[in-house]
């Protein structure tokens, strides 16, 4: 079984629990609306030793600061201010001492930068592997909420920043280079808070999320969710630190996970304008990569001709 | 280092941290004011396999009612209604299937007893043990909200339940006896959810924790944040399941974990009508073990005379 298979399963096993107001499973963050037309959103992620992360590859520093920012990285993509977050540790015991120093020090760092309170946790012995979960509490009107559900035919499809370094860099790692220029951006990700809180105040962003599994099977959800299909454009994929990307640079780019840009859809008679504010505030371009269309599912088009097969993102199991 | 110095570490290592008006680290659960009165909280525990249970002195299914029971346990303990959970899981290969849907209908049918929603979380392998993490939100009103810091010279100390059962559970089952009645109590906590509510009506009712690591151990958190003593009379402690307690069943019943019942402090005039109205509703009394004093310590008193010695909590590591 797959993880999507198995969420589809827990979310069937529990259609029968009451709402009590809150948005569930689905998006990247839960809702609960909390009254002056606030909400607040909740995000969880689990990372494991030996999944996620080797410990000989990272240091605890950067681990620290990994933990936080994939988490900031699913408040991001709803258009959310970061504003606390809850962190467990499960730690073997060699590790206490120094090396926990050194992670929560990043842990600390990343969450002064973003300006998020620390607020709870739990710490507790583990007779293997260190596991981290981390609890993030983002605050956000109703009305600048980004979901996946809201792309509309006609957006164009958008993501922030180059793809593929991240897959790059776990390549690198997992054949033991691991201090490659893209292997820290496989350590070190950037959450895109500022550029979703950037992006929340447009009514023409319509749908919106992270890229933490690949555009391949990301743009899925957005699809699925809004009951939309998309035209995706492989001439336009930014991939990382390619100008000519190669069949493998663009598998790796539309498939390999964690590289945390944002992907969004908006309405194509507003790009032109969102994208030159946006250069203006982070000096960077935003990347058109397709539009939205009627249908169910993706077509990839290369030099405006539909290509056969498909590509399938990044699965944990 | 203990759980508790490396909590001590972090907070002060992230007290340059702003805290965006929460209230953090140091009580049952963290507090976030969502305006109208109200308030959210927000606790989260971490269960890891050979820590916290044996794959094989539990069913997946209890295992699951106990994920949720503990977190329900720390809404309870600050009179709180919990209204929504997210769940994460690292999973073993070989438990994917059968195993963790078992583990999932005791999550939900908890969930379902407490009208408690699943908003999310994250689901991923594990290449060692079975780690769970669950956060809990509860709400409840400013006026109501029942915390560690406000015990008062005077108070009487109540527990609302027997000592020891859990700990005596936890001794069966290292000895490979899992289904004994107290292996069951371990294995089968009972969250105070109801009597929490009902508490904290009372204003009477001043401090309030759950007993997740021996009232010994427990109520020196309740002493710390109220700046205040205790005179506890060990003649009576509630020890699980014996009329006269041995020295043994009075270490066990003060000093072992997970019996999370509720330890609370109350105004001597409202003991005596906050007990009557418990025992009506509830069907079971309301056990009271001492008195806060001046001072900063526990005092263990016998037939009226002050006790040497100390009993010291239950600590995981």
């Amino acid at each position: 079984m797959t993880e999507f298979g198995f969420i589809d399963q827990i979310i069937q096993m529990c259609n029968s629990l009451p709402t009590n107001g809150c948005e569930g499973i689905g998006d990247d963050c839960a809702v609960i609306p909390i009254g002056g037309g606030e909400v607040l959103l909740f995000t969880q992620d689990m990372l494991i030793e030996r999944v996620h992360f080797l410990r000989e590859a990272t240091s605890a520093y950067d681990l620290g600061r990994k933990s936080l920012a994939v988490n900031l990285s699913d408040v991001a993509a709803m258009g959310a201010t970061p504003v606390a977050t809850l962190l467990s540790l499960s730690i073997p015991k060699e590790l206490m001492g120094e090396w926990i120093e050194a992670f929560m020090s990043g842990y600390r760092d990343m969450s002064e930068e973003y300006g998020v309170a620390l607020i709870g946790g739990d710490t507790t012995a583990s007779k293997g592997d260190l596991a981290i979960n981390v609890t993030a509490i983002g605050r956000v009107t109703q009305e600048r909420i980004k979901r996946r559900r809201d792309a509309r035919v006609g957006d164009i499809v958008v993501v922030t920043g180059e793809l593929g370094g991240s897959g790059r860099g776990l390549e690198d790692i997992l054949r033991g280079e691991y201090n490659t220029t893209s292997a820290l951006v496989h350590k070190l990700p950037t959450p895109r808070v500022m550029e979703g809180q950037f992006l929340s105040k447009y009514s023409g962003v319509h749908a919106m999320m992270d890229i933490s599994d690949g555009v391949a099977s990301d743009l899925k959800h957005i699809l699925k969710a809004s009951s939309v299909g998309a035209e995706i454009d492989l001439n336009s994929i930014p991939a990382y630190f390619v100008v000519e990307p190669s069949e493998g640079d663009l598998q790796r780019a539309l498939c390999s996970g964690e590289d945390y840009e944002l992907l969004f859809t908006v309405a194509a008679d507003e790009f032109y304008s969102i994208s030159e504010s946006y250069r203006e505030q982070f000096g960077q371009p935003l990347y058109p990569i397709g539009k939205i269309v009627a249908g169910d599912r993706i077509m990839w088009m290369r030099d405006g001709i539909l290509q056969c097969g498909d590509f399938s993102g990044f699965s944990h199991y």
